[in-house]
């Protein structure tokens, strides 16, 4: 499989390029995480989101634990090659692992951040804690 | 004016956030740009978008020279404080340098990058040059 697509893709000095998830449904912007050039290839050949965990220091299938699998609908590259946007169906219905649709459940207000979408998954049932 | 919400946000070592801009009326995501702790505090008290140019080493008022700006209508936060959301209305309806709608303007499709979105404006008249 011709793999030129990758080529332009620019990687930052780390190996890894920035990924936002969108829900190819509702628009909503559900997280940004990263992908170093093997987790681009195989959210590619799988349709489904694999990301770099920096933390971790590996590659990650979202959803391996959790079973909140993102199946892949579109793959998108900006401009200067450096930000990836993945359009997905969200399994489950929540991205993040505090059991919510999206990370960016945080809205700024008054000077203070106030959560703004309800829990909809228990942390302890997705990840079994 | 308190600085509280500015002290939940992690920047990176190098002292940056990632912050996507999403179009608030269509829900569109328009570009991945970065800021530093100022670039933040100053899109939040100018209600308009200013990023940190990790190329030229300084803030840099989204429009400044193009007309381009975009006011922000939303300013979120993920679960990590790593990653800001803005949630903007576009002047112009181009926040891509290439006059485009959205720097994501590349879908992969057969092991290859599509252009999917019109020039809107011409970059010429955008940048003067």
């Amino acid at each position: 499989m011709s793999r030129a697509w990758l080529e332009q893709v620019q990687f930052n000095p780390q190996g890894l390029v920035p990924a936002i998830a969108q829900d190819a449904g509702s628009g909503r912007v559900l997280m940004l995480a990263w992908m170093d050039r093997d987790a681009l290839a195989e959210t590619m050949e799988r349709g489904e989101a694999v990301y770099f965990s920096r933390s971790r220091g590996r590659r990650w299938r979202k959803g391996e634990r959790s079973g909140q699998v993102q199946r892949v609908v579109e793959i998108r590259l900006d401009c200067d090659g450096d930000t990836v946007l993945l359009l997905v169906e969200q399994a489950g219905g929540a991205a993040c692992h505090t059991g919510r649709e999206s990370c960016l459940f945080r809205r700024l207000e008054n000077d203070d951040w106030e959560i703004i979408d309800p829990v909809l998954k228990d942390p302890e049932t997705l990840y079994g804690r």
